[in-house]
């Protein structure tokens, strides 16, 4: 097929033939591709191709087609955790190999139309005339049909912890000042950057989402909007010298990813991103396992308790400092008696783990001053027995879970990493959640950089050999790749719950997370906060956490994780018994899941089956405006008897008003049995189902 | 004592009173420091202090003096390998306690006094007002009291490895463009921008020397010179984002040091900058030993042999790239039954070690791509046999030395350092060449930031864990350090032999080079050179050595160093046996060494006592006019005799013309016989002298 004003075209439908895409050359030998859904247009004939550093002749145009193939694909894979039990890899390939005139240069794209999405990479091939290369910018486009409804985060080098605006495309300029809120590291670039994974709805009624799988040894993608012509051009995140990425061919790109649908849910329910990653390279995966935990964290996000031990110095000088002769400030949370009586916590309620942050030297002294060896990973405070709480949480058969912030510091954090892991396997610690908190070392570069990117796949692959799991938080945001690696149980990349002890998250932003952030993979966000009111932790915190407890009790399900946190503090767990019922109940891991009600920024609804049981969950997290649904359990075993336990917020809950208001009752369910709930503002429900 | 237009004077005389410096606080309370050598001027009133990035009030004025400490110290200490057996460390310091009024920051400025020249840090004591800060330049002034001659290097943030231009120092921007020769890494940075150590002469007859000592977590000096006044100011080199230096209190600048006398050859017997680095911190010191070494390398470098092993990839992918199904090209110098050729040489001869470059996978495809993953310093070629070389090694007596280059990718190496070093002990490595060839990764960053000279400290100490001595190339250039970790047995870090097969380098190089690049410690020279003609080795090279035979023998002696390779192809020493004896006789480790006649850019003669014998050795290097000498052997001990086997210049020798052409011939003498000896332009001679 060519078109008018191409000199080739070709174009591909995906298996159940809702989508279809066109590959064309331009005139001017210019790559590009179009994707309708349902016939219609979803992305406008848009731009493929890269500027070169110092080359005259861009890898964009003066290209012809040397060869294409086409090729179908159909296999499940069972992954080692996560919402199903069993993922379809289902979609049509159509590779196209171009080759430029005049430099002979060649690259392959290669396009994979799911039913979902499309899926499609730039692949260099080992060649003559281009090996080495830097890269100035990527050019991918992603052309929209139309001014639509974005939820958006400021585009930045560093950081995703923004509050998501929702607005028009038109809109994201004159919105973007206030949009960029203070982060402890952030670089936004440009006034209409966003970034990645993109959540897009059309006037027509289309879902679109935007987003990358498979990031690896490559710079991340943000987005840039024209707003005049409403094209996306891929953003890249330079280095220390501006550049873009450094490729050697034979490489391949990460995939750039269009979800669509017109069913919000379907853009929960894709699995492209995973299925666009390679498959395990972990052979023995036993050690990889959902985990619920607590932990010394909320107290000192609340700041009701400390990571530092001392107030003694002004600075800290590992090695140098003697922390043995200094006064403790007595707000240290990592102590061992307190510690152990989390341990007891966590056994007493059937926890995994317990996370303890500030347990080692140097948080007196950790933060914004570019500082190179910030902490060692191994000298443990006077008051953090090491030895006593490993026997201790055996004894009790609890997990410590280890914590590694590298300050952004992440040369120091590769020397460390080998002692620090085997460290970690010496004393009964079989994961980490690590942090990047602050601007990275080596200076100039950037949480999202490559050289940054490939730190954190290599203490992923590292941790592997170590049969550690990882938890990385401040990282850049997860692609899928927990398939090929699936010791990455979680990332936080994004505003996470401690920004609701920062001054509080929009009420409806957990309503957005899973179209975006959690695309990508698991975000460890720690719900599970009753006592709203962080100034009865803290009385210098003013802080109001905008949330129901039927709303976190929600997030367990709506927030899929295999690693989930009950953050708040046992003894706000205590004042209310019945509710963290649900949090000792609810499973991590899933046969089945059904996203049963979706729109982005208002409302998700999930059903889910516990893994090796008859078991089902369901959580609804619910936006700004009050809202009441009917569900009906048409996914139940029929003949079979259930008791519904249902955690709802009460008639006049509000996230703000009335965040503690929560009705717990009972019911019996069978298939086909209709649920009339009522989700509060910043509110929601929980629901166990369990087989009589 | 107050002096006109000062709020303060202080004056301190050294041991011997030959040396006198001041320093004073101006009216505006800006510290200086001025020397005097013998009365007359060394150093006019200099300025002390620093710019500070993002900060209003630099920190160079507004002091008052807070406390003054003056004493003296005369303790002698034993090095581990050296020209002498003893070193006395004697001097007089003055401590001067400044507060800068307003911000009540405090700097510690310390100022060791020695006969032959001064040493002065900064030091930042703990206090609360000034912890972090990050340098936008150090404003240490050296104000020259006219316009000195001096042997000048372009300032360079990556490279020392220029010929050195002799000029006035007016003369230096109008030359600065032609002594900026090609070279694989390299970043000028100022037309009156130089090099330490700086060798400067007066019209008056004062011989300076400007350097530093103890260069630890902080940037490399340079000197800019205005050209207008003859001050040099200290020049950092910066880091990616422009900035020269991140310095967390309590610190110590390295030391700024002016060694100086109306003899040169003082200037070379100087240990300043040995006795201002700290004792060493390795405990045990049995494994660190001198080495006189062969290698396959010299046919590497001239093109006869390749370290590439194949000439099939366009490119190379460790782990990807499948070596064992590619075609050998044939010309791999290290292959393993050449290996064991130099291993017989070795043996044959008495040499300690034997070098072997490109024994590991990568060199294909190893510089000038910014590459990171280049080497992983384990996997060796399919034709070099780890195992088998080892044991034949063992068995022979010899002991092999590791190379490691790390194509500046130094994330890389660190990555790698533990297993490479381990590997070395596993395979009876117990020294490694490293080299530093082509830009930086971190990208931004260069051969002497800040950054990069911590990350050569790093593999220090860490080699010193796994007990191995190091050999840095393309490293910065020594300060003393060997001090404190003696298993820093030599570095290149100025322009070595190879340059005699790359274009070749100025005949009188070596005259100089003991004034400067040795100032700081033992350079990895390479001497050795027999055959001058390199295209006898490679015809596609013509490069010419210039240099005469005597004067490569004589470089034993004058570039002193505990590592010395006899650098040429074992063939070409079997063409001059006579010759080669001296090298075989030659020591490496001494117990007295006397300078017997010294001129910057025109002749050095050194005589060395070799340790626990009463042998001598005699080396003399000459420039370009050809000079005749009588030495008096008034070393030797009275009564006995000795045969003193002199190799010198034939008398039509000529570095250029004639270089072969050598004289051999023994006499007898005692202590105060003379030697009538002759240098040729270029050539020099060597003495051994054995007791009967």
């Amino acid at each position: 097929m060519v078109f008018f004003g191409q000199i080739y075209g070709q174009s591909l439908k995906s298996p159940n033939g809702n989508l279809e895409m066109e590959f064309s050359l331009s005139q001017a030998g210019e790559p590009t591709y179009l994707l309708n859904f349902k016939q219609q247009n979803v992305i406008k004939s848009s731009k493929l191709g890269f500027q070169i550093k110092n080359d005259s002749i861009s890898l964009k145009d003066a290209f012809v087609v040397v060869d294409t193939k086409e090729s179908s694909f159909d296999q499940s894979w069972v992954p080692v955790w996560g919402e199903v039990n069993s993922i379809r890899n289902h979609y049509n390939e159509l590779l196209v190999k171009l080759k430029q005139q005049g430099t002979q240069r060649e690259i392959n794209i290669r396009f994979r139309l799911f039913d979902d999405g499309l899926g499609f990479r730039y692949e260099f091939p080992e060649q003559d005339h281009l090996i080495y290369f830097v890269i100035a910018e990527e050019l991918t486009e992603f052309a929209m049909t139309g001014d639509h409804t974005a939820f958006w985060l400021p585009g930045d080098y560093d950081t995703q912890e923004y509050n998501y605006t929702k607005s028009k495309l038109s809109e994201i300029r004159g919105k973007m000042d206030s949009a960029i809120t203070p982060i402890s590291s952030q670089t936004p670039f440009s006034p209409t950057g966003v970034q990645t994974s993109l959540m897009l709805t059309t006037r027509e009624g289309l879902y679109i989402n935007l987003h990358e799988a498979a990031l690896i040894n490559y710079s991340t993608m943000h987005l840039n909007l024209d707003d005049k012509t409403m094209v996306f051009q891929s953003w890249l995140t330079p280095d220390a010298n501006g550049d873009k990425g450094h490729v050697q061919a034979p490489f391949n790109t990460p995939w750039r990813t269009v979800i669509v649908s017109d069913d919000a849910r379907d853009i929960l329910d894709s699995k492209i991103t995973l299925n666009l990653n390679e498959p395990s390279k972990i052979e023995n995966t036993d050690w990889i396992k959902p985990m619920k935990y607590i932990g010394v964290w909320w107290e000192l996000i609340t700041g009701k308790s400390s990571w530092a031990y001392t107030n003694d110095f002004p600075s800290i000088q590992l090695g140098k400092t003697d922390y043995s002769s200094a006064k403790p400030n007595g707000t240290h949370g990592a102590n061992t008696a307190h510690v152990k009586s989390y341990i007891d916590f966590a056994a007493e309620h059937g926890f995994d783990g317990v996370l303890v942050e500030g347990w080692n030297q140097g948080w007196e002294d950790w933060y914004g001053n570019s500082k190179d060896y910030v902490f060692d990973f191994v000298s443990s405070y006077p008051d953090f027995d090491v030895k006593e709480i490993q026997e201790y949480a055996k004894q009790k058969g609890v997990e410590m879970i280890m914590h590694h912030e590298t300050s952004g510091s992440i040369r120091n954090y590769e020397r460390h990493m080998d002692a620090a892991y085997q460290f970690m396997k010496d004393h009964g610690y079989n994961s980490v959640k690590s942090g990047y908190v602050g601007d990275i070392l080596p200076r100039g570069e950037y949480h999202y950089s490559q050289w940054v990117v490939n730190h954190y796949q290599y203490a992923l692959e590292k941790a592997a050999e170590y049969e550690i799991m990882i938890n990385a938080h401040e990282a850049v945001r997860p692609t899928g790749i927990s398939r090929t690696y699936p010791n990455l149980i979680a990332n936080e990349s994004a505003r996470g719950t401690e920004y609701q002890a920062f001054g509080g998250s929009k009420a409806n932003h957990v309503t957005v997370l899973p179209f975006t952030r959690l695309i990508g993979g698991p975000m460890d966000y720690t719900p599970g906060i009753f006592e709203m009111d962080i100034s009865k932790l803290n009385p210098n915190n003013n802080s109001h956490v905008n949330s129901t407890i039927a709303n976190q009790l929600a997030l367990y399900l709506t927030m899929y994780s295999p690693l989930q946190m009950a953050a708040d503090l046992p003894e706000n767990y205590m004042r209310f018994p019945e509710a963290f019922q649900f949090i000792k109940d609810v499973a991590i891991d899933w046969d089945e899941s059904i996203y049963l009600e979706a729109e982005p920024g208002e409302y998700v609804t999930v059903a889910r089956k516990a893994k090796g049981t008859s078991d089902w969950f369901i959580g609804n997290v619910n936006g700004y405006d009050s809202r009441k649904t009917s569900l009906k359990l048409d996914f139940l075993e029929p003949g079979e008897t259930y008791t519904a336990r249902i955690y709802e917020d009460a008639k006049d809950a509000h996230y703000k008003e009335n965040p503690q208001a929560i009705n717990i009752r009972s019911v019996q369910v069978k298939k086909n049995s209709k649920l009339k709930l009522r989700s509060a503002p910043g509110g929601g429900f929980a629901i166990s189902i369990i087989k009589n």
